[in-house]
């Protein structure tokens, strides 16, 4: 079948196109009414996640209530350590939260992983299925992964932080069984991604949300390797590589054989061209915090990156949009990108 | 008074000198058993700040128990917002709260500012001068200051946060009120430094912990040229800088008439010294976490940081060094700057 809107797909692939495509990252959630109103009929989080009919009904929001060039599956990305042996719950307020934590290489031997673990997730499966079905074509399809490192710190945490000084101690303290665990996340994410995409995924992208976390050493030893591990393995669609903060990286993430790489809006459009070239494909990176601003504001910002990156670019925020933006801002930033 | 060891401030002027001068930011703080102990014994934070001779003692704690080569007076940045009328609470385990906030004009005219506030300042005074006489010239004493944008984040935020959505969204909505605000703040913050200096402070440095939250073009509005602006003022003393996750300015930064330039541990010495050049003085930049790691690591990576700055570099962490730091990491990574 063919997509109605390949915008966002022939950008990734590298194509010019009439426009550059756009979307939100975090576009499935709290700034469109009609998913409060879903989620407020729920027992919480994760019986969204866990039903597929649900999570493919507020992938499919965005798409018609802003008319966004791409969908992105409704999920989360700890259902991964989750389906590796540790379980999670999302606490209303504060977060995910691990009542069990991984400390050292026992922990890491105990969990299962690769096809084992990723084949169990099939509701996730399932709701790119119906996701697929229901969007009936109209825009591709993304699915995504949480980058290794970034799901070892929160199984090592426990959960988020502010300096995540525990995971990284894990990391100087126990390489050995860091790298043992990051070996057995990057098996499972593989699978995971393959499946996502045998079900309809158009596209992938791999959040790396806590790179920035990370000295550059610890970043080139203990995060990168294995995202390129995942981008080699998959061959069957695109890849967009999101490593938030990891600018000091930028040239190895040029490097990356991804189509795709997330820009967060601490980046200069004109650094990241400068050190990625003009024709890297590249995705971002407006300040989320700007969709508060009035629209003149917003409208001016959006055109001014657009045109500093000068196209290879597909339109986004740079980081998921904050759940309290006002949706007529999110609008004013869709159109933007339309009119043009 | 002639200071018995003067390396810290012959660096920071730009001198070459025998080895790198090294301290701690948070030194002063619960890596110390002394201070845990001291601590627990208080009501709060808050007792010990406005206590003069125990924040001297504090201060001191660290120059006898790890031979550092310079002191910094214990004290917190939010005691400017509170004597600009803004009230905090420290929250254990939470951090700081504000009961209310800046919201819009009409609360930033009713804040005092510049010499009626920072003149209230007394204990903070009289602690440094306590520190400076029990001291007795053994090492420097750096005074400090939050900038104008990190003090502005907290009082329009209310304490910590995630994404700092809500002061950022204040600048991009209220950029008068915002302005307005930061004016107020940097008047205030230059007395306060020029009163430290004139209780003792042999360097003053301003902490720009929420740099990094910012967009490039909102750093460059709200942030960096208040700094300027102090840096401007204050001529009885040498200043540092140290803004957080600002790396997309390190230009801008490198332009500053100040005499330290601070780095985090995300920053490559060798993307500093490029855009910085050989002889800017610049302090940092160690990962805090290492000092969880073998001695053999600590030492290594000591080694090599030092070496890739080549002089003119004050040693210290990329931040503050976290509480929970072992006291003999502290000490191993001290005295291999000491034994250079």
């Amino acid at each position: 079948m063919e997509l109605k809107n390949d915008l966002f797909l022939r950008t990734a692939k590298g194509e010019k196109t009439e426009r550059p495509p756009v979307w939100l990252m975090r576009q499935a959630g709290r700034i469109l009414p009609q998913y409060r109103k879903l989620r407020a009929s729920l027992s919480g989080f994760k019986e969204l996640v866990e039903t597929p009919h649900l999570a493919a009904e507020v992938t499919i929001q965005p798409v018609d209530e802003l008319d966004v060039d791409a969908a992105i599956i409704f999920s989360d990305i700890l259902v991964i350590p989750e389906v590796m042996g540790l379980e999670y719950k999302m606490v209303e307020k504060v977060g995910p939260r691990f009542p069990e934590t991984i400390s050292g290489m026992d922990d890491v031997n105990r969990l299962i992983s690769g096809k084992n673990a990723a084949d169990e997730l099939e509701y996730v499966y399932e709701a790119l299925r119906i996701t697929k079905r229901e969007l009936n074509d109209r825009v591709p399809l993304i699915g995504f992964s949480g980058a290794p490192w970034t799901l070892l710190s929160y199984m090592v945490e426990g959960g988020g932080s502010k300096t995540f000084s525990k995971a990284k101690k894990f990391l100087y303290t126990q390489p050995e069984a860091a790298h043992a665990l990051l070996d057995k996340l990057t098996e499972t994410i593989i699978i995971y991604l393959k499946n996502k995409i045998a079900a309809g995924a158009d596209l992938v992208q791999i959040f790396d949300s806590w790179a920035g976390i990370l000295s550059p050493e610890q970043y080139n030893e203990f995060s990168l390797p294995y995202i390129r591990k995942i981008c080699e393995a998959i061959d069957e669609a695109p890849v967009t590589v999101f490593a938030k903060g990891a600018w000091f990286a930028m040239e190895n993430m040029g490097d990356l054989p991804c189509q795709v790489i997330g820009l967060d809006w601490n980046t200069k459009p004109s650094f990241a061209r400068r050190i990625l070239g003009e024709k890297r494909v590249v995705q971002g990176n407006l300040d989320p915090c700007l969709l508060y601003a009035p629209h003149d504001e917003i409208r001016k910002h959006t055109l001014e990156m657009v045109n500093v990156f000068g196209g290879h670019h597909i339109v986004n925020l740079g980081h998921g949009v904050y759940p309290d933006t006002p949706l007529d801002g999110v609008k004013c930033f869709v159109d933007t990108v339309k009119s043009l």
